[in-house]
């Protein structure tokens, strides 16, 4: 065959009078006054092919039973086109090749969609098609971004001496945390390796073997319920560190995403990030992953409306809920339908009823302004900074559900008000999240992270009294309202990690059942240690301007687990379950019932 | 804390004078007349720390607490040691540093052995603690060599445009091929996904989807039963590429290996690297991995001995078998004794005797010198051009026998006269290997290789009357004796895949129902692709200079596919299964006698 000296995409003016030969598929194929154009497409790019009868007739006649998707080869000599074919919507629409040979490569059915981008169709069908739905332009842009991004990582880690180091995939099952996915022993019968949910253990014994710095780009397995930016497994850039403090590793980390921006997308990231607490991130946003893009602060009115005649208020309070309000600046003018539809979407969130204001001429009016004092609305009229024009929206309930419900009104708020700059690239960190929550089924705290966070210095006094109030080294990289990464100072002296067991309600026999090899390792020598692990999915995503996480993943599952190009998972023969030393629990006829997707 | 300003094994006398911070383990601590001297150890190397009571006696103190493995920070002054205490053998041995304040960040049991080189200790123990065997400067070398390689491997890719891609693990089980890990998923009853074997269906699906070079540095499994070099789980630097021809592909890779092996080892490869036939190698060398660092090539000596009257050699000729022999220049002046032990060692190989001759004063010596004639004895002597001191060592049996017991008494005689060079690395390629080759068991053809290895252009007519005889374009890259890497361009046509099934008994229903997905994209423009997958672990090893492939991962298994670490695998709750709609076949009892190693 002829092999391709250059490629589509990189001829240039620069190449005129040079005999090239490209290989490529046909991405369309027109017939004017006998003369075929074919457009020719590799990974680089497009070149139009001319096959004139005049310079080949043979070459001519194979070009005329090309079709689209069709993979030739063509040699010809590069020349300049003629001054009304010229495209200057193609990069390389100033010149042309004149063809004296093709190669018919391989022949092609013609697609179930067209390979471009911008089409309209049923990502199902993208997805059973994933090997054609890689070849439109937008996709492979994707994928190129994304190997760029990891090295970008690499490139950075590398600079600052981190080691990367491959963690085993068939490892052990821990009780804490998600659901593992299991893999049966054929040589222990009885037995399971369990997929890991991340390097956590492994790279805190790399600490303890004096690695120091570490990274790896890892693949990590969860079995959970799947929304639709989650997938079951999923590749996180996993770091770890010793003899750092918090803020040597922040700032370390900050200097790795100005350069991941800067590589990948040309993006100057501004720093430092804002560091926000745990508790001002609820308070303000009511979200612990802030779109810091906008502003719209959510304000505490509760010491305004605790005798309110705005009952609910009043009784919320009295039974330890909260009320809290948000002005949505400028959406005073909204219809009495377009207030109404925020309603269901603020119940989505668990409101029982939304309450609001508008101000116009400088009045206050809304079904609940009735109830309300002079005093009442002159403070909230300073809290809120209300002005004529304004929409003052309430939520009065438990603290979780007052947050949920601005928060996303919030969001809501700024989007409908084109309030986000989308070529904004806005980070921040929020740190000192809390240690423990209580878990109401368990009947004991959990650890919010993981129990090997190590607790901020000053609440170790807490652990005897109120764990509950503790906070943690724990900090979260947020990105334009997504959590992008995040991690913690983790645990090594042996006094407060039996503690920290302790407040979870383990024995010390059950912590050592748990996490027995970690417990031992911890007690040969662990130096001080922390890390990060960031989401790359999610991280190409946003520099993609993408909102969907599939995209970025070259043979992503569907919100079922399904990977409908090759129909995993699948029945397997009765054999290989034998040689395992399992059998299914699911008869013919149950497996039918099961939904498939 | 006190955090390091620098890391211990980096400072030189150009620091003479400088306040540091130092951070690490103590290697070991001894007591001079009242003044301390602590070996301090962090991943960079050692520093001498010294502790007089004259500069603090408060740090002297805390120091005299220290123990083997205590993780401390020092604060000191850099400064040139006394003449009588300089240390040649420690890069840092001409300086040290006297310390005015020390914290101990935390404390270390007294580990199960020392933390240093050449430890002649049990390799379970040192798995069982693998966290403080990676502490040990040639682990923690071996482990950052591994880290360079990745790299060295992902810098060359980026420079020729690869993109890396990464592939599902959680995949389909296919029925051809090694036997695979599967997981049970929770949302499809009675459905498992397998983990996958190699990304070999993926990398051709990103060839049909246009990305036209890929590589990924892949995780890969196997549930075979494991050898010393196996492991369940290994990793392949794995690279696919369209429009490429096989020489241009293997010069890129020889280009990738010169690169590999001068930026992690500082080695100068020689290029072009030898091609070799399969036939030529297993002819020569009786291996298809051969090592080349030295010569005793293996002589046919068919025609010679075909009607000799040694026997055996006439009637295993007769019998459609072969007799080669090797001369062990060099090792006709062993003992009765070891020529006599070379037999067992045949043996293991399938030989069933081993014919020697030893050259001794002009003459042919050995029990069955008698059977031969002079003409029989002066054709061998000019093929293996005998001479005094030489032994020869026949084989006579089925060809693969003769390879076997003969390539390997090639080793045998190489390793054992010295003729290996350790610091040579001599590369070659093995190619045109046979397309498929006949099981026995299933009556049938298989694929030597896999379904999808392109035939060579000149073999094609044999399909229809000679399989057996086709040879394949696949290759494997042979390094001293292991076999490195292989791979091979890929059948892209859907004719020429069509009578390779049928070549190995598949109806073209079978291959539907088996390789679907592949076929079916097969069909909508598939461009001539072919690739490579090397060996990480093997090749990080080989650099290492080590011989035990566990050395190069950091939480390797054992034999028996254990983690001795974590004790992976291990039993699961009964939930766990219950959610997977799986059980185990596997009562207590018979659990209990199941070996465990």
């Amino acid at each position: 065959m002829m092999y391709k000296t250059h490629h589509c995409g990189k001829l240039t003016k620069e190449n005129i009078g040079e005999t090239v030969t490209l290989n490529g598929w046909v991405q369309r194929r027109r017939d004017l006054g006998g003369v075929l154009f074919i457009d020719l497409r590799d990974r680089s790019g497009i070149m139009q092919a001319v096959f004139n009868p005049e310079f080949s007739a043979e070459a001519h006649a194979i070009a005329d039973r090309a079709r689209n998707e069709f993979v030739i080869a063509v040699t010809g000599t590069v020349v300049l086109r003629d001054e009304e074919t010229i495209n200057k919507n193609l990069p390389t629409g100033e010149i042309e090749v004149r063809v004296t040979e093709i190669e018919i490569l391989n022949q092609a059915k013609n697609p179930p969609f067209f390979i471009e981008d911008d089409i309209e169709i049923d990502e199902s069908l993208r997805l059973r098609y994933r090997y054609l739905d890689l070849r439109r332009p937008e996709m492979q842009q994707t994928l190129m971004l994304r190997s760029k991004a990891a090295k970008a990582f690499r490139d950075f880690l590398d600079s600052e001496e981190f080691m990367e180091v491959e963690t085993p995939i068939l490892t052990k099952s821990t009780p804490e945390g998600a659901r593992d996915y299991l893999v049966p022993s054929r040589v222990h019968p009885g037995e399971f390796y369990a997929l890991p949910q991340s390097p956590q253990l492994f790279k805190q014994l790399l600490m303890v073997s004096g690695m120091e710095r570490y990274y790896q780009i890892a693949r990590c397995f969860r079995d959970e319920d799947l929304r639709a930016d989650r997938q079951p497994e999923f590749t996180q850039v996993d770091i770890e560190t010793s003899f750092l403090s918090r803020d040597q590793l922040l700032d370390m980390m900050e200097k790795l995403m100005v350069h991941l921006f800067k590589t990948t997308k040309g993006i100057d990231v501004a720093t430092p990030f804002q560091r926000l607490t745990y508790d001002d991130a609820m308070n303000k946003y009511g979200s612990d992953k802030p779109d810091l893009r906008f502003g719209l602060e959510i304000q505490d009115v509760c010491d305004i409306v605790q005798n309110s005649g705005v009952k609910v208020f009043a009784s919320v309070i009295e039974n330890g809920g909260v009320v809290k309000a948000l002005n949505a600046k400028g959406c005073g003018t909204w219809s009495r339908k377009e207030i109404d539809d925020l309603a269901p979407f603020a119940a989505r969130y668990g409101a029982k009823g939304l309450a609001w204001i508008q101000v116009k001429d400088g009045e206050f009016k809304g079904p609940i302004v009735k109830f309300m004092s002079e005093e009442e609305i002159a403070a909230l009229r300073e809290r809120l900074g209300a002005e004529d024009g304004d929409l003052i929206l309430f939520s009065a309930d438990k603290k979780k559900v007052v947050y949920d419900v601005l928060g996303n009104l919030r969001l809501l708020v700024g989007r409908r008000m084109n309030l986000i700059n989308d070529k904004e690239y806005k980070f921040a960190w929020v740190v000192d999240f809390p240690l423990v929550e209580y878990d109401e089924d368990a009947k004991r705290y959990v650890a919010l992270h993981h129990p090997f966070t190590r607790p901020l210095e000053e609440d170790l006094h807490l652990f005897d009294t109120d764990p509950g109030k503790m906070r943690a080294e724990a900090y979260d990289v947020v990105l334009n309202g997504y959590e992008v990464g995040g991690g913690s100072m983790r645990i090594y002296k042996r006094d407060v990690q039996e503690k920290m067991f302790a407040a979870l309600g383990f024995s010390p026999e059950e912590a050592q059942e748990q996490f027995g090899f970690l417990l031992n390792a911890f007690e040969y020598g662990t130096p001080p240690h922390g890390g990060v692990a960031f989401g790359l999915d999610r991280l190409v995503m946003l520099l993609a301007g993408s909102t969907n996480l599939r995209e970025t993943i070259a043979f992503p599952k569907t919100a079922s687990a399904t990977d409908l190009m090759t129909d995993a998972p699948n029945e397997v023969a009765l054999k290989q379950l034998e040689e395992l030393h399992i059998r299914t629990k699911v008869k013919k006829e149950e497996k039918k019932s099961e939904p498939n997707a």
